[in-house]
C-alpha cells in the first residue's frame, strides 16, 4: 500500500501544475495547492492566452470535487511574501512540496530589465522564502524542486544528473556540474539549484532537484472533462517549441525553428513529466540529501520534431508545412549533446507516450481552438531578441495554402 | 602616459570604494562614485560602528578637495533602482565601472529570511539593473566587478581562475570551475558571476571578475590625513578575520578563530587590494570578453593568521591570545586549498605589504580607537550561526590579563 502524503504544489494554476494536482489527489495524496495567477497575467500581458481554455481556480476545484470527488484545498498567495510562504507551510504541513511557482519563460525574461528583475526577483527570492520558511515550520518536508535542463546549457561533454567525478592536476572531487544558463530565467533556476544545495547542506533539508527537458502535450491521466484541461501557451513567451509548433500547424502558419534548428533538447510528454514528479514525490530522498534528477524522456533536434508535426499534421490532413526565421535568442545552432537520466528509470519511471502518437492527440485538441489562437496569431512571432526587442514581428503571415485540408481533419472527442 | 578613464564606482562609501576613489584620483582618472550608505546602515544595524571614525561623504569629498585637490563626483543612489543606475551611467559615462556596491557580509545573510532576501535581492538586482543599464548606455564600458574567492568554496582540487579545461568521459570543454560558496552572501556573488558572464556572452558587454581573498588593514596609499581613512568594521557580522583579530587584541579580548581554526583562504592587504583594481581597470579584457581574477596575495590557516597577530601584538606589549570558539558557521574546517592567481601578476601586481609590517601598522592605528571598539564589544562575539541564531554571546569577557602592557605601547602617528 502506497503512504498517503500531505503534498503542497506551489503554482497549482500553471501547466503542469493543475494535472499534477489531480493525479496525485487521485492517487490517494491530500493536496494543497498556492498560486498567485501571475502565469495568467503575464501571459494576458504578452497579448496572448491560452489555446485550450481553462476556469478559473474556483470553478477548477468545484469540478474536481463534483466530478471525481477530489478536494484540493487552495491558498491565493505569493511566494514573494514571505509571511504567505509561513502561512501555507503552517496550514498544509507538507510531507513534500512540489514547487512549480516560478516564472517559466526564458524569452520573458529577456524583454527588457524589469522582466529580467521580476523573473529573477520572484524566482529566487520566491524560492529563498520558501526554503527559510521550511527551515521554520518543516525542516522534514521534501522539496520538489522544478528546475530545467536549460541550466547546463550545452557544454561538449555528456551532462551527468547535477554532479560529477573529475580528475584535475591530479586530484579527485565530485563536484556540481557546472551550468552554463542562456537566459535570465534558465539563470534564475541555476541560482535557486545553487540556494536548495546550500539549505539542505546546513539545515539538513531534503530536495530532490528536477532538470526537466521541454514539456509538450495537451492531455494528462486524469483529465476526463474539458473543465479539468490544463493550460496551452503558444505565444512566444509561454509557448514552449513543440506546443507552438503544433498550433502553428493547424493554423496555417508556417513552423519556425529558430536558426538552423539544428539544437538538440530533451523532451518529455506532458503525462511522462506528471509520472515523473509523482515517483520523485512518492520517493523522497534522505535527511540533508540534495539530488538532481535529469527528466526527459528523448532527445530530439528542433527540425526534427518541426518534421515530425508536419508528418504527424500530414497524417491529419493539415497541409503544414516548415518554415525559416531568425534566431532571435543567442545559442549554439550546432552542437554535441548527451544527457543522463537514469535515476528516476531506476525508481520506475517508464514513458508511455510516443511522440507520434502524442502529436496526433494534441493536433486532434488543438483543432478545436484553432480561431482561439489565430484570435492572437501575433504572438507567435519570436519579436523577443536576446540582444534585444525588435518591435515587428518576424514572421510571415499564413501561406495561401494555409488551412487547406483542415476543416476535414475529423476532430475525435475526448478520451 | 597613462591614458585618463572615467571611472565609475559602486560602492564608494565602503571599506574598499572609498581609498580606490582617492588612488584612482590620484592617478589622473576621472573618478565617479555612487551608494545609498547602506554599509553605514547595515553596521550600525547589528550595532556596531567602524573602529577608525570616519567622516560622511561630503566631508570626505572636501577634505579630498580642499587637501589633495582631488575632485571626485558623488551621486546618492541605490542600483536596486534601475533609474538610479541609468542616471548614474548617463551622468558619468564611464570608461570603467568598478562594482563594489553590495552587501558584502556572509553573516549578515545568514540572520534570518529577511537578511537573506535583502542580501540577495540587493546584490542580485542591483548588479542585473546595472548590467541592463550599461547595455542601454555604455556597452562599451569595462565592469570591474568584485566576488569573492568563497564563491569556490573548498573543492578537493587546485583552484583555477574562473575556468578549466577538463576531460570527462573522454570528451573536452573549457568549463566554468564549479562554485560551492557556503552562505546566501557568497552565493549572491556566485549568481552575479553568472548574470555577468551571460552578458558579455549576449551583448558583447567586458567585465573582469575578482575573486578576492580576505582584505586585512588600515591603510591604503594616499591616505595622508585621519579625515581620510577608510572604515574598519570588527563586529561579527561585518570585520574580516584579521581585522577582527587586531581590534581583539588590541582590547585584550582573545582572539577568536572558529572551531578547528585550520580553514585556510587567501588573503590580501588593503593597499595590494587597490593596487589589483586599479590594474584591472587600467587593462580592460576585449569585447565581449568575460575573464576572471584571483586577486590573493598569501594563503593562510585561521590559527596561523592568530599566532601573527598575537606575536605582533606582543612585539608591541600588547599581552594577546588565541582564544578557542564554536564555528557559528556550517564549512569545512580542515581541507585541501591551493589556488591560481597568476593573471594579476601577468599585468604587473606586485605585493608591497608583508603581513608582519602590516599587522604592527594596524595594531599601532587600533590603539587610538580602544576605547570606540570596546564601547561596542557586545559586537565581536559570533551569534549569527548557520544553523539558527544564538540569543547569547558565545565569547568570555576580556580575561584577567586583558590590556596589561597596552597602555605602555608607543603610538606612532600616522605614516
Amino acid at each position: 500500500m502506497r503512504q498517503t502524503m500531505r503534498v503542497l504544489i506551489a503554482g497549482i494554476d500553471g501547466y503542469l501544475g493543475w494535472p499534477l494536482a489531480l493525479h496525485l489527489a487521485a492517487r490517494g495524496h491530500e493536496v494543497y495547492g498556492i498560486d498567485n495567477f501571475s502565469r495568467r497575467k503575464n501571459v494576458a500581458e504578452v497579448g496572448s492566452w491560452s489555446a485550450i481554455p481553462i476556469p478559473n481556480m474556483h470553478r477548477r476545484l468545484e469540478v474536481a470535487r463534483n466530478l471525481l470527488g477530489l478536494r484540493i484545498k487552495f491558498f491565493h498567495g505569493d511566494l514573494r511574501r514571505y509571511q504567505d510562504a509561513l502561512s501555507v507551510l503552517r496550514e498544509s504541513k507538507p510531507d513534500a512540496i512540489v514547487h512549480l511557482g516560478e516564472q517559466p519563460s526564458a524569452p520573458y525574461s529577456m524583454i527588457d530589465w524589469k522582466h529580467a528583475s521580476f523573473t529573477q526577483e520572484n524566482n529566487v527570492i520566491g524560492t529563498l522564502n520558501l526554503i527559510w520558511a521550511m527551515k521554520e515550520t518543516c525542516p522534514h518536508a521534501h522539496l520538489v524542486k522544478l528546475g530545467t535542463m536549460g541550466e547546463y546549457g550545452t557544454p561538449n561533454m555528456e551532462i551527468p544528473e547535477g554532479f560529477f567525478e573529475i580528475e584535475y592536476r591530479g586530484r579527485k572531487d565530485r563536484l556540481p556540474f557546472p551550468r552554463q544558463a542562456g537566459s535570465f530565467y534558465h539563470l534564475s533556476k541555476v541560482h535557486d539549484s545553487a540556494n536548495i544545495m546550500l539549505a539542505c547542506k546546513i539545515w539538513g533539508l531534503m530536495s530532490t532537484d528536477i532538470m526537466q527537458g521541454v514539456v509538450y502535450g495537451t492531455r494528462s491521466d486524469g483529465i476526463v472533462d474539458h473543465r479539468l484541461h490544463t493550460r496551452f501557451d503558444f505565444d512566444e513567451a509561454f509557448g514552449t517549441v513543440v506546443n507552438r509548433f503544433c498550433t502553428q500547424a493547424v493554423t496555417g502558419y508556417p513552423l519556425t525553428p529558430y536558426g538552423k534548428g539544428r539544437q538538440r533538447r530533451g523532451f518529455i510528454a506532458l503525462a511522462d513529466s506528471i509520472q515523473c514528479l509523482t515517483i520523485a514525490v512518492e520517493n523522497p530522498p534522505g535527511r540533508g540529501e540534495y539530488r538532481v534528477f535529469n527528466q526527459l524522456d528523448e532527445i530530439y533536434g528542433i527540425n526534427e520534431l518541426g518534421d515530425m508535426v508536419v508528418t504527424a499534421a500530414r497524417r491529419l490532413g493539415i497541409n503544414a508545412e516548415l518554415g525559416s526565421i531568425e534566431n532571435p535568442r543567442v545559442e549554439m545552432e550546432e552542437h554535441f549533446y548527451k544527457v543522463d537520466s537514469v535515476r528516476l528509470k531506476a525508481l520506475g519511471f517508464k514513458p508511455t507516450r510516443s511522440i507520434d502518437e502524442e502529436l496526433e492527440i494534441m493536433l486532434r485538441d488543438l483543432i478545436h481552438f484553432k480561431d482561439r489562437i489565430r484570435a492572437k496569431r501575433h504572438v507567435m512571432a519570436p519579436t523577443i531578441r536576446w540582444r534585444g526587442k525588435v518591435p515587428h514581428p518576424l514572421i510571415a503571415p499564413p501561406h495561401e495554402s494555409s488551412g487547406v485540408g483542415q476543416e476535414t481533419v475529423k476532430v475525435i472527442s475526448d478520451r
